[in-house]
């Protein structure tokens, strides 16, 4: 078993924090995205939409969408439950996790790919215009996130899940997409703080 | 417990034909979108994006997210199992629901939202340039599709999954969104036929 990535980008990081939450070691090849090695026919076969990360099974099965790969070593060591527990908090977990991946993550990214110089080959066509409705969909985004985590210690509730995950990853990708944190989300700076000491988040 | 939809709206279709899949009934309640009833403050303090559906329990916990809704119902009653079963199973149904998601079904929304004159009012500020890039995207990503639809009965496998669900409304608002379907699909085709002709696609 082991996942193909790029340690830079911010989906892969995605799955190593929620490795090392989990415990769970797993080999990691480097493909380096800027030389397009992720555009080549073997391994668009292996990944049709061409993105990282992919885990590769033993058997030569290859799982890819960050979420998926995290599902599927949820279900090999359930425990601790990043996904949540129960009907109820399984189904809260999954909507906050799409809360995040829509309203901000997908937002950030979208800033990045479209007004960003780094992502004008990658990217093509760009379009500027989308690029900042994306800026400011994003910051607008983040405010009933920041409600919600004035009152809840985590995003879902009183554990760490990969809802969490998903929101330190778009927080820290603010950075590149240059998007400025909004003032005032004292919810949202109080959780960033915290999670990003714990020591899976330098994974 | 109700849920609260606009039945016109792709989304809470995605829930409808799950509900139907499993043979469970839930009261609905129509709200209308086109005179902004979604963007009260009394709705958005029950889903802050503003979207239709949203479960509503009866403890007055409120589900978002369309995915989350049929999560919460997969778990409540496991069979026929949508999601997939075992470890690979789930995650490769997590894989091509999310496949269909980001490189489809988002396109295709996308599409809608910003070359559709009906969604002026609604998608502030419209940015048509993004509108045609999305037209073409969405059309190239059903290509892979197609290939494994050549292939595998379902998205997924031999079973019907959410993944499929998400296709199927997906495939069906390419007609407002005015995206003509590539010609030579023949796997896409086959496989159109098939799940359009189940009671489900009807819901």
């Amino acid at each position: 078993m082991r996942i193909i990535e790029q340690a830079r980008a911010p989906n892969p990081r995605r799955v190593r924090i929620f490795l090392a939450e989990k415990g769970i070691q797993v080999p990691f090849q480097q493909i380096d995205l800027t030389q397009l090695q992720h555009r080549t026919e073997d391994y668009r076969r292996i990944n049709p939409a061409a993105q990282v990360p992919v885990l590769l099974l033993d058997d030569g099965t290859a799982i890819s969408e960050s979420v998926a790969i995290c599902r599927y070593f949820e279900e090999l060591q359930p425990e601790p439950a990043l996904f949540g527990a129960g009907a109820v908090g399984r189904a809260q977990v999954e909507m906050w996790n799409r809360r995040i991946e829509h309203g901000v993550y997908a937002h950030i990214l979208g800033c990045f790919r479209h007004t960003h110089k780094a992502m004008a080959a990658l990217e093509s066509p760009q379009v500027p215009a989308w690029g900042e409705v994306c800026r400011s969909r994003a910051a607008e985004a983040l405010k009933p996130i920041d409600r919600e985590l004035r009152d809840s210690q985590f995003i879902a509730g009183s554990a760490l899940t990969v809802a969490d995950i998903t929101l330190l990853v778009a927080v820290d990708f603010m950075k590149p997409a240059r998007i400025d944190r909004p003032a005032g989300l004292s919810g949202l700076d109080r959780w960033y703080a915290e999670v990003s000491a714990r020591p899976s988040a330098a994974a």
